[in-house]
């Protein structure tokens, strides 16, 4: 199985409104509720597309009961969420009836005790022995010391598990140290990394701090790997218009699944372009149009990239 | 005991973000969480007064589940929710830290069957033999009939227990021709209402409708109260400043408290008119601050209001 880690889970609400304006009241229209959180959206797609995935992190209180209830509901994912004292975070996207735009509000999180960090890295090692890949998805929840990424790469390099690392901020900086497999940063997390707004000279940085292979997803210009086979830019046929939303999370199902499957590097970044492109395209934020995606699939061009001037 | 009814209670979560700005991402640094709808805030506000209080309406679901467990925290509230199937609602209030405005998104509520809805009716029914006042507080959710508060009204009214009516749009025009003792509209209700914006003819118009005393409440111009005693106008003595979130549920929880304590009307005018400002004064939004309060009791000024021309 495919291993997903989802340190901050979160139960996803998804508000309709006509037109979203601060300092207004609005009548919701509309509410959905899903579990979430990157690993959980990762686990939902490698789920669709045949794999069997079992997700970890924490769940607690109510949310963190209703997510797992829902979480029962989506065929091919196991639940292996450790129980924390601490209520799972809500996250709350508005979307805009008129303009489609949304507004995210992203609740922090539980506070994870000592004893509860230490019960997780016992069960993260117990399930690494049965995992193909593992990929360390989204925040990190207060308590939860910075660092954890890199230990946690650590813990499965030693296990033999390959390892794909998609955060942010202190935690990328932090967990790229521990030297995964696959670093996949979107634009603004690879600027914030490296200090470089142009993509190949950051995605060439980000590799030198330790990354095996950095996948950079680059909104509309699709995707740039650098690999030890080589380096390549995946993209769709033409611009997509749609809601980004989960894009990120759908490259990571791709890349993890042609992985597991032994694929060359070229394969693995066509199936997460088309994910992506899918996913972009579906009417419901973050899951991928299935028909889109295998429309899409042998047509994404991939295309080798030469060195950095 | 009072008795307050809150059709669509809601579980009122409140963000706290630096500015929300629409289409971006927002961290929340602050979240709380309580039991909300109208009539359990008036409830909150009569049980600090040291009425004896039992709240009814609607819960289910884990949100009702929640709310109701919140609700065990109030001193001197009494839970007689009825149980439905549906979940209850919740509310999110996104308050911008550098201005201080808030942004509301109110779910719609649960389905109310037919059964839920008399059985609804039957607990009221018995509850009102031990009620002093009874306030019938907010929205309606789905599935209740429009004309269901003109039918609560009468039978109150039929039980002789003195009747407040607080609500909006279709209910409160269908509620009215039910013959409330009381109305409590805010200027954009009785707008709404009568078609007139100019305060004192609105008010008349509303009590022509069937309300024996019209209360307006019409905020930094206070209180406007047209009663079978005469008419008044109340206000504090000097403009206020601060979050009107609960200001409409302070009001009707003075009106109501110094109403069965047999208090003239001029009395029940200051003390509501007291609680409502010093509810915009709270650093907590929907509660009261009880020095404020004792400080703008005698402060208050009641004037006689001519008729209108």
């Amino acid at each position: 199985m495919i291993l997903t880690v989802t340190l901050n889970t979160a139960l996803d609400i998804t508000y309709r409104v006509p037109s979203l304006r601060p300092h207004a009241s609005h009548r919701v229209s509309d509410v959905t509720e899903r579990p979430g959180g990157k690993g959980i959206n990762v686990a939902r797609v490698l789920a669709a597309l045949g794999h069997e995935v079992t997700v970890t992190g924490f769940a607690g209180g109510t949310t963190g009961r209703i997510l797992r209830d829902r979480l029962t509901e989506v065929p091919g994912v196991r639940d292996a969420l450790v129980p924390v004292s601490g209520a799972t975070r809500r996250t709350v996207a508005v979307v805009d009836g008129r303009s489609g735009g949304t507004t995210q509000l992203n609740e922090p999180g539980p506070t994870i005790t000592v004893a509860e960090w230490s019960a997780f890295q016992g069960a993260y090692q117990d399930l690494l022995a049965s995992a193909s890949a593992v990929a360390l998805c989204g925040s990190l929840p207060p308590g939860v010391p910075v660092g954890a990424y890199a230990g946690l790469v650590r813990t499965a390099r030693a296990a033999g598990v390959p390892v794909l690392l998609d955060t942010s901020g202190a935690a990328l900086r932090r967990g790229v140290a521990g030297r995964p497999d696959i670093l996949k940063p979107n634009a603004e997390e690879l600027a914030e990394l490296t200090g470089f707004h142009e993509p190949l000279r950051a995605t060439q940085d980000a590799r030198r701090r330790g990354a095996g292979a950095v996948v950079a997803s680059l909104g509309a210009q699709g995707l740039l790997a650098l690999t030890p086979e080589g380096r390549w830019r995946a993209a769709p046929p033409a611009p997509l218009h749609g809601n980004p939303t989960g894009a990120g999370d759908s490259v990571v199902a791709g890349l993890l699944s042609a992985l597991v499957e032994h694929r060359p590097w070229p394969d693995r970044l066509s199936r997460a372009a088309a994910l992506s492109a899918a996913t972009v395209l579906s009417p419901t934020a973050g899951e991928f149009d299935h028909p889109a995606y295998e429309n899409l699939l042998p047509r994404i061009t991939v295309t080798p990239e030469a060195n950095a001037a």
